[in-house]
Order: structure tokens, then C-alpha cells, then sequence
């Protein structure tokens, strides 16, 4: 396999990078950070190539939007490489520890998980990013980027490597596979040997081959099909921004509410608030029919929801509302249509909003709070690796410790088992 | 595909275990307990079958002695219910809580998995274990076991169901696949949608399955390539006991030795009394040249060792030594030929002793004591789910934490995100 060379020096670099001090970690981000500025003609110039060939290839705006590096956006880069570096290293903390009766003096220490593979998509921004974090927690790192970016990584992985060259941690620490054939992410994905963990960032599809394909642990995540329960004591006044926030702040994310359910008793009421209030932030609205019996009134021109569109992101101002008899109606349609990312409750009601709470199985779930909380800087984690919504491993927005695993130590004098 | 059906009624059960109390599950437990006393005469009777059948079959004798029940073997089985039963149960925990700037006061709550599939092999008493362990948790489990058990699981599940029969808990939160045919592990390793997380209890080829097939996290583990390394400095009187605790305290488990390294310049004096005390304790040894050189002295007609030897476990009283030049080359070799089990340094130096911990991956490393401390109860947790050698979620033994995840909680006074 064309990767096992990979694999292997990925494998040392990983030994060797468990033995490096934070002190030479920093310094390599320091570097990174300062080569980011120092470079940024040349970073924009391949980027500028980039953008070019997308344009030419008519990707969509979104995309290159994405793909688009400017020099605010590199400045923001840098600054946030050395915001992991001000982090607090999570290696070698003593997670727990004890003296066991045998006499066996126990501890478990926090260590790098060893080889990390990421596959992502346009964002270059993600290639720094992830080296950032990986470094930091001492973990060597394959990258596999989109295909799109290629002129801009290809500089940013030499400004990597040139940063590395100038500190003691190993050169392999960060490798890329360049080669676009996709034949090459699934190789990859049969690494189990070398690699330890594969994070995949990026749609649904890719999510799904990897679970599919991958020998080694995944973790899976970042597709958010969130909702919002507006029960029947809800303030609605209160209600209104919470909805908004949640739908258009940025809809292109994991955490955007895609479908607000509404208790029966409150839906002539409370509906042409909705109606008028998405219209005034350009949502368009999909109801089920009862929903939609009551907001075309003002003449919205709903359209009707599809089963298929309750079980997919819109990831733009669409917004799918349907009326519930019963906050257990609305968890069981919570069950059934969400992906385990993001529910929220709007409630005055206690009692509903702890049945919410312990009903809704969810990486995050909230009470009277926008779905958007959902993410590392939100949640006060310093850096964020990915949204995890699976329940190994991590879950929900994932920090550095999350690129970490443990070791037990045992201490004895000459102890054997009795 | 046939199994849809078991894992649609495992999700709801599994919904319905999540709002179970702690006081019903220990009910529930206590019943299993007392049935399997209860009705031992007819475990005993369907056993003595799966034994009949397996004697007939020509089976080893160690897996007609890991099949085989008795009455003093039911009690075990019964007291660790009860042992689990009176375990702390870790759902509902607040594993830790906040308020952040923006006014959210987040939580993290510790909730059961969900779903756990679980495959393994010829032992009745797993059966019980994994019911107990899964329940406690409040997760639902679907079984495959091994064909050979069959009559006596077929009594268990059905004391099981009706355990759960005189209690709140739902019926479908224990199901097994009864029908021997492998394609069903393939099918239940592919139910993603409804299960989420995979326990195989087997050797390395079942191990290596579930990582090739599974779409859902697997926690593989339970293959120990178990090296002690002997250092120039080691007392050698202190010494030996370990290597025989190691070596020959249960051959068949994976925290047993199977490779001592021997550092060179303490050979000639060390392993003279080695090769006595291993001929002493039956023990047949495997060497590399130079040790066989030594080794031989003594007419133990010492086998050399080959590669394939040092890649596997051995399970039976034979060892493996091996001479390694430095304490680096120790670990060299534990990077090469390790599965990250159990490794151990037997040593008087603090700064060898401090090395070999840091430098050595796996999952329990020691100082001054046996491999064979690797194990739940040995660690203080109360249970065993498995040992885990991989790196994500659960490392080692695995206590009932390894069988729950946890829930973002978010309140809010009605907030957005900035």
C-alpha cells in the first residue's frame, strides 16, 4: 500500500513527539504563527490560484467564499494558532490516582492518542487549525485536504514544515496526502496500524464513508439536524429572537435550527408572529399542513414539508415548522428526525423542562437557549476539534482533551498478583 | 435485512432504560440474582447438553472447562450480580458544570450509551456478566454468543426476560441473536442506525473482524503480547517471582507474559537461575541465539524463538527471552513486537524506571510489578466490561464508565449567541 510509508513515519513522529516538552511544542506554534505573517504575499498568491480555478471550474459562491483567503482572514489564522499555544497543555496531568489494597500504587496519565488522520474539504483555514491543535496535544497528524485548496496547502504545508525544521520536533509530525484520487482517502482509512483516529470534517457523505470504510476509530459527527420545541407556556415575546438566532445567524453551520415544533394549543397564536418575523429575516418557511393552514393566512405561500426535508440540513433561511400535540410528540419527533446534535426547549414550565432535558438524547440539549451554543468557543473549550455526535469517545463540541487518551501506571514494590 | 427488527426494539428500549431509576435496576438485578439460584437445576441440566455436544465434538478441554458450569460456578455467577448491584450507579452523575460569559450555565451529564451489541464466545458466564453490567447502566444489549453455548444460554436469556418480566424494565432490553449462522455478526456489525457500540469478547480474528465490518464503534482489545523488561539493576531475588506470577499464574489470559528482555550484561548471572525456576514451574522457554547460548548450559534444550512467536500470545506455559543491549532497545522491541496491553520494568534505577513509563504506549505500564494486575477488579473499578488496547473512549480495563457517554445541558434566561 502506497501509504504505509506514511504510516510509518507518522508513527515514529508520534513517538517522538510524546516525549517533546510544551515548551517545544509552543515554540513550533510560535514559529508557525509568525511564518504565516512573514509569508502571507506568497499565501495569497497561491490562494489567489485557487479561487481562480474554482471560479473556472464554477463551484458555487459559497465555496470559494470558503476557499478565500485574505489577509484579515490570515492575521485571524495566526492569532488563532497562538491562542492553542496559550492553552493550557493537557498532557501529563494525573487524571486520577490511588493506592489499591495489593498494594499497587495506581495512576492515570493523560498522553497524546499517537497519529491522528484528518479528511476535510475547502477550508484552508482547517489545515492550520488542526496542525495547531495536534501539535499542541503532541500528536502526529496526516492531513487530507480537498482538492480545491491544493496550491494554498501546498504552501502552507512548506510553511509547516519550515517551522518545524527550525524547532527539535520531528519533520513527520505533519504529512499530507497530495495526491487527489479519492482511491487514496480509503487507504488511508485502512491505516489501522499506524493511524489511531480519523477525524473526517466535512458533509454527511464523507461522514458515512468513513464509517463505512475505516478499520480504524472514527469519529463522526458535525451534521445537525437541530430543532426548536416551543411549548405551550412559552413567553413568546422571548421566543421570537431565540428562533431567529438560531435559524439565520449563520445557516451554513452544524448547530442552525432546521425545524421548530409547535404545541397545538399555542399554533393560532403564535404562528403569524413566526410567520411575519421570518419573512422580515427572509426564512422561508415548510410546514406540515395544519401549520401551514394557519401561516398562509398572511399569504406566506408555504410550501409543504417533505419527510425527506425533516431528515436533511437546509443549511440556508429555510425553516421547517410543524405542529405537535404534546411535548412527548415532540421528543418522539425529535427521535425519529434528529441527528443528535442540538434540541432545544422554550418554556416557562419546569417540569417540561427537565421531561425535555431527560428525554432528548442529544449531544447538547438546552432550555430557553439558541441551538448556535453548540461549539467549542461557545462552550468555553479554548480551541474546537470537531462536533462529535456520537457517544465514544467525545461528545458534542470536542477540546484538546479530546485528542487525548490516558495510560495506567502501576508502582509496586515487587508486588505480584495473589 | 433480518436483524433491523431486533435493533429497532433495542432503540426503544433503550429510550425506555435512560428514564429507569437506579432502585429499578437494582430490583431487577436482585431478581436475576435470585432466579439463577433458583432455577440452577435446570442451567445445570441444559449445560451438561452444550457439554455433551462439545465433548462430542471433539473440543479442546479448556473450552469444555470455560462452557462448564456447576453448582458452586452458578453461585459466583449469582454473588457478582449482586456485587454489581451494589455498585455506585454512575448515571445522572454532573461530571462537571459552568457558567460562561454569555450567561450559559452549562452542565455535563453522565447518560447510558444507548445500545450495546455485544459478540463472544464460548463462556455461559458472560451471558450474566454483560446482562448485569449493560442494566446497571441503563443501556439495552443485544447478545450473540457462541454456538456452543446455546442450551445453557437459551435458559439464561429466558431467566433474564423473566427477571425483567417482574419488573419495570422493558422486555427487549436483553435480546440475543440465536441462530448460529455468522452472517449475523456481519448483520449486527452493520446496524449502525440503532446501535451504538460494539464489544467483542474473543480472540485476535474476532477482534480483526468487527474492525474490517463495523459501521458502529468497536472497542477492540483483549490481545496481550505482554513483555517484562529486566534491567541491569533489578534485584534478581525480587525478580523471579513476578516473571513466575507473570508467566504462569493463568497462561491463558492477556495480561500473561510471553516475553522477558533480558538486559545483556546481566544475562550471564540471570539467566541461569531463570532457566531453574522455569523448568521448576514447567515452564518450556523460546530464546533468541544469545540467550539460547545460555540458556542451554543447563541442557534445557531451549527453543529459538521466530518472529511469528513474538507477534502472538502464547496462552500456555511457554516464554519467550529474549537480550537486548539498553533499556532503549527494551522498548524498541515492545514498539515493535507489543499489542499495548500490559509492559513491565523490573529495576532498582528511578531514572530507568521513569523512562520505560514514559517511553512505553500501552495501556498499563509497571514498575516493580507483574502484567497480571491488568484487570478491572485488580484496579479498583468493581466490574470488567473488557480491556481495551485501543486508545478511543475507554483505555485497559474498562469499569462501568466505559459504558455510559454524556449530555451537554445548557440553561439559559432566554439567550442568544452574540
Amino acid at each position: 500500500m502506497v501509504l504505509q510509508q506514511l504510516g510509518i513515519a507518522a508513527k515514529q513522529a508520534a513517538f517522538e513527539l510524546s516525549q517533546s516538552t510544551s515548551k517545544q511544542k509552543d515554540f513550533a506554534l510560535n514559529t508557525i504563527a509568525d511564518l504565516l505573517i512573514l509569508n502571507s504575499d506568497q499565501i495569497l498568491i497561491a490562494n489567489q490560484k485557487d479561487v481562480q480555478l474554482a471560479k473556472e471550474s464554477g463551484l458555487s459562491d459559497a465555496i470559494i467564499d470558503r476557499l478565500l483567503l485574505t489577509e484579515e482572514r490570515l492575521k485571524t489564522i495566526a492569532k488563532d494558532v497562538l491562542n492553542v499555544m496559550g492553552l493550557k497543555d493537557p498532557i501529563g496531568e494525573m487524571i486520577d490516582g490511588y493506592t489499591l489494597k495489593s498494594g499497587l500504587r495506581l495512576q492515570r496519565k493523560r498522553v497524546p492518542i499517537g497519529v491522528i488522520g484528518v479528511i476535510y474539504e475547502a477550508r484552508p483555514n482547517v489545515t492550520i487549525d488542526i496542525v495547531s491543535l495536534c501539535l499542541k496535544t503532541g500528536n502526529a497528524v496526516i492531513l487530507r485536504g480537498g482538492k480545491e485548496t491544493i496550491n494554498t496547502n501546498t504552501v502552507l504545508i512548506k510553511i509547516i514544515q519550515d517551522a518545524l525544521g527550525r524547532t527539535d520536533l520531528p519533520a513527520n509530525a505533519v504529512q499530507t496526502i497530495t495526491n487527489p484520487d479519492r482511491k487514496f482517502i480509503t487507504q488511508l482509512l485502512k491505516l489501522d496500524r499506524y493511524v489511531d483516529m480519523i477525524i473526517p470534517r466535512g458533509g454527511a457523505a464523507l461522514h458515512q464513508l468513513c464509517r463505512e470504510q475505516s478499520t480504524i476509530p472514527v469519529i463522526t459527527g458535525g451534521i445537525g439536524v437541530c430543532h426548536i420545541y416551543i411549548d405551550e407556556t412559552a413567553d413568546f415575546i422571548k421566543a421570537l429572537p431565540i428562533i431567529v438566532n438560531a435559524k439565520t445567524q449563520r445557516p451554513s453551520t452544524c448547530n442552525t435550527l432546521e425545524t421548530l415544533l409547535v404545541h397545538r394549543n399555542i399554533a393560532k397564536q403564535f404562528l403569524p408572529m413566526l410567520s411575519q418575523i421570518m419573512a422580515e429575516n427572509d426564512v422561508k418557511l415548510h410546514a406540515n399542513e395544519e401549520a401551514r393552514a394557519i401561516l398562509d393566512i398572511n399569504g406566506a405561500l408555504v410550501e409543504l414539508v417533505t419527510d425527506i426535508e425533516l431528515r436533511q440540513e437546509w443549511l440556508s433561511k429555510d425553516l421547517n415548522v410543524i405542529i405537535v400535540d404534546t411535548l412527548t410528540d415532540a421528543v418522539e419527533h425529535i427521535r425519529e428526525y434528529g441527528s443528535g446534535h442540538s434540541e432545544s426547549i422554550l418554556t416557562r414550565n419546569l417540569i417540561n423542562a427537565e421531561k425535555f432535558v431527560n428525554l432528548v438524547d442529544a449531544a447538547a440539549v438546552y432550555v430557553n437557549a439558541s441551538t448556535r451554543f453548540t461549539d467549542g468557543a461557545q462552550f468555553g473549550l479554548g480551541a474546537e476539534v470537531a462536533v462529535s455526535t456520537q457517544k465514544l469517545h467525545a461528545r458534542g463540541p470536542m477540546g484538546l482533551d479530546a485528542l487525548t487518551t490516558y495510560k495506567w501506571i502501576g508502582y509496586g514494590d515487587d508486588l505480584i498478583r495473589e
